[in-house]
């Protein structure tokens, strides 16, 4: 049998993360980063290579990483689709059998192994997992010709499509050179080259489907980042570092994972799951709940933090934050708030590149940059993204997206005039007795 | 003798209750309508019928009403004053005695069933409550000679009172063909053609007077809902509904009713009397004194409800609710006030059909419809009315009455540069040590 | 040996303290002036006379006060230099040895025991301390040579000091004579005649100098209340006085004066060093650090005072207020905020008499006079100045000084429109699911 490659798509340059300047896949969760749960780093025992399409922020980091069995990195930085990826790797890929993994791809790594097995045991050219959903899913699915797989349909529209089944990553294909040689025949006037080849090839070798029904998460747009925070979080361990100081008239519920030397001050609750890193201090009276809070933070006095990714080195004071993710080193003055909720309590939509994408939430705060500072009482709207190294004067209402590296304010409005009102001395005695 | 029909004045737009949706009778006031507070729930025993003149918005609520005795409901949406009123229902009070209530004035029931006795035992032709009142009231002041009554003076102005006694409803009235017959003919180039009308009896017929001391309340203007909530709130008992959940690090003081399956979070403090409706959350970190709050709220983190009514589903974050009213389903955003205070301490007014009305408070804040959304920081300036199903935006400072069915929000007013300063990566380790 | 007067300087007009209408030194602190804590209300026993040279506003405290010994008090409301300062006394203190203190310099009072005792022991003209200090001081340094004192450089500039010792008041004169005298007949060309006219003596006399390594502080700005106030705070003791009222779920910490009468609510922490005066209420979850607060004071609820001096009456309701100084009287409207670190973190700078002035901190909030108002949800910049008897409108971000009796609002600047949003009813239903 042909030597089994597994072959991990981390390339692309990941424009539509922005505002986070991180590479996606190392964006940090719990202190590691995010590639570090995903099945690439749980592959089948019988993968005997690896070879990774990197792009130039994460390729060092793959290079340093054990993935058990020899690992060859290669760099692909602009993004060309799924089809140009695979070709990036030709010289490392040939003659062999491929696992194909896109890495920003989240499942249950058992799924894999099941995908490898069924292609040894069942003979066949390739496998593809089909993810059964109950929701409409904006990808690919598969069509079924008995027990085969016959085509995969590119964004059918919901009500049309041909089967239960999304086509998620972890496909399995018995001869890498059969699979290169359709990639570069298949016609570029498709963003779609690498299924339309698979579907060209479905009509000459036989496909399997292994249904999967477990969970399918993917990191595309910046907001991905939410779902991704409440899979790792379902499934912390309560965990006390050392050095913890926790104060009295202090409430811990469910799973709290607290990292060495945090602090938490007194009249404060928290709701796990929730994770804590190294040399945070939660201070006084504060509410967190759901949420990843980084290491060498300080939630100051009275903040809310709920359903939110915080990353390292933040600093709030009086805040509510919902719903939202911010990506490193970023301050929130006192009263500033993070909005997460429309007043009409519609869908929250966001602009990528220009266009309006729907975020599929009806709950969505700010997603913000590493090294932003927001002055204190500014109001960001539900799904706003604020560029890295931004400032967000006081008592703005921000309801655009901002730029990296912008300084945005209020144009000054005030009237001032000459001030002819009289206090009356005893108002405050009148008040006091009605305390 | 001729049969007693308690005649019950409940008809009327109110207009003047704006911003609120609801019939003022039916304002809701801990699960019941306030009308079910009034005398007119306590009638004299002697009472053999009742007629009530409603308006559409009311009209349902009295024909299923339970007065003990049989009832007609007449409608009248018209509000052409209180001699229109009685005459609307002429055709079914005619050959009776009367006992004439206004259903929207509050106070103390016996007085109805006095007043019926001294008609009775006195065999005059009238009896009228005198309210007697330490400070200046904007009604009608009685004139007496005697031992009897020979006016009624409307709004005499301050000093000017021809009695100590204030003109308030439960008038008994010994024969109602007399009265309807001096109704129809008085003229009616005034708007007080009712009290024109029994003056001009007065002049023919014997009117006694009942002395009266206790409480007397009315709801004319919006905030007229405050101090009848006071009244109510004073006489409330300690009550627990089952399945109540008050978590540990919470203070209750004074007399407080818990609905069924009401959750306090920790770190809140109520001060009673406070009256919580069923199903209602009260967040953590929370502070509630002297105010009613409905069923199916959640009042979210850090909020400060003061000397408020909160109607049924409101919502609220980090709010500060002082001396306000929130009609029903009213969600405000983090860090929005509704200010109960003007920065001269001054008396508060209120614009209502045009006019500017005194309220004769110092401290009053918001009076807001149903359906209503508030943005995150916004600011509602005292005595502000906000109608119904109209949005405020986030940021706003609203310093003016907003109409229902509108969205209030700030100009776009944001300069954006670009950001030329650098962030000192040691400053915070310095700030740091100083915490 | 003749008679030695402690030369007290007291007066000119402080016009550089703005906006704090007081005379900086009755500036109270722990309801005490700030004189009442300075070396002059220590003395040497040694002295025969106290001459104060005062201003309008603390003439009459100088006149009641005791200093141990007798004392004339004279008024010098113009503030011409030192130089006029002290002739102003000229009668007063002729034919005498002098010890001439500057009333608002501190420093440890043992100072001028040394001073005079070396003055007696070396029998020289004259002594003069000299502050060792680390960092460069915008002052007078002293030109050594050998023994003895040769010169004053004014201002010399960071590196180009004549000596490590800085010029600071308590100055030994042996005879007021010969120093009346050259203050006479020193050209008058300069901000620094008294200084001159002592370089002038120094080539004649002999002046000696003592070195001093302790504190020196003065208060010539408005921001040099708080270093102040943090050496006040550093010596306080533990005090509880009558009538106190500490609910339960309060937490104190370090060292705290608690005066007559004082409340303190629930969930709230007090970090001392603090001080509270007489009277004062602390509302619950508060958070209440390293302060003085005045008596008559009202925090309210959720409040945050962080190294801040707050006077007598001061009103707060859900504010911040970081290393800010509040003279008296001052309510700020909830979620008002004190900010008090700029967005880029660097050096707070003010406008003193039209020119800028850094400050050397990077944490500094507001300056604000007596009888001010600020509104809700205003937030005022770092470093700010308010003059007295001015209001700040609710939702204004000031970012530059407001002189006193001034009304400060933002402009209208509402957009006001249809609301075409739909409230989708289950929404809510939802929301709840996921609390």
């Amino acid at each position: 049998m042909k030597e089994l490659v597994a072959l991990i798509l981390a390339g692309g340059t990941g424009t539509r993360f922005s505002p986070f300047s991180r590479d996606k896949l190392l964006f940090p969760f719990m202190g590691k980063p995010l590639v570090s749960f995903t099945p690439v780093f749980s592959l089948p025992k019988t993968v005997n290579r690896v070879v990774v399409v990197s792009n130039d922020k994460n390729k060092e980091w793959f290079i340093d990483a054990n993935f058990g069995v020899p690992h060859t990195v290669i760099v692909q930085n602009e993004s060309n689709g799924m089809a140009d990826a695979v070709l990036t790797a030709e010289k490392e890929i040939g003659n062999a059998r491929l696992l194909i993994c896109i890495a920003d791809d989240l499942f249950d790594a058992a799924l894999l192994s099941t995908v490898v097995e069924t292609g040894q045991k069942e003979n066949v050219f390739g496998v593809l997992p089909g993810w059964k959903t109950k929701t409409y899913f904006p990808g690919g699915y598969l069509v079924q010709d008995g027990k085969r797989v016959s085509g995969i349909v590119e964004k059918p529209g919901e009500g049309k499509e041909p089967s239960e089944y999304v086509n998620i990553s972890g496909h399995y294909i018995s001869d890498s050179d059969v699979l290169l040689n359709a990639l570069k025949t298949t016609k570029r006037d498709t963003d779609d080259v690498y299924e339309e080849a698979l579907t060209g090839l479905m009509q000459e070798y036989e496909f399997s489907m292994v249904p999967y029904t477990g969970r399918f998460q993917s990191l595309k747009y910046p907001w991905h980042v939410l779902p991704i925070m409440d899979t790792l979080l379902s499934g912390i361990a309560e965990f006390r570092g050392e050095n913890v100081i926790i104060k009295d008239h202090v409430v811990l519920e469910g799973q709290i994972h607290i990292g060495n030397n945090v602090k938490i001050m007194e009249f404060t609750k928290i709701v796990g799951p929730v994770y804590i890193g190294d040399n945070t201090i939660v201070g006084n009276n504060n509410c967190i709940r759901h949420s990843m809070i980084g290491a060498n933070c300080i939630t100051g006095f009275n903040t809310d933090i709920t359903r939110s990714y915080i990353g390292d080195s933040c600093w709030f004071h009086s805040n509510y934050i919902g719903d939202s993710i911010l990506e490193e080193n970023v301050s929130m003055g006192s009263g500033s708030v993070l909005a997460n909720l429309r007043l009409d309590e519609g869908e929250i939509s966001s602009i990528v590149k220009e266009k309006k994408v729907g975020t599929g939430r009806t709950k969505l705060g700010a997603m913000i940059g590493n090294n932003v500072r927001i002055g204190v009482n500014a109001s960001i709207m539900p799904g706003i993204k604020i560029g890295s190294r931004s400032f967000v004067g006081a008592g703005v209402t921000l309801a655009a997206d901002l730029g990296s590296d912008s300084f945005c304010k209020n144009k000054p409005q005030l009237e001032i005039a000459k001030n002819s009102k009289q206090l009356n001395p005893t108002a405050r005695d009148q008040f006091k007795t009605k305390l």
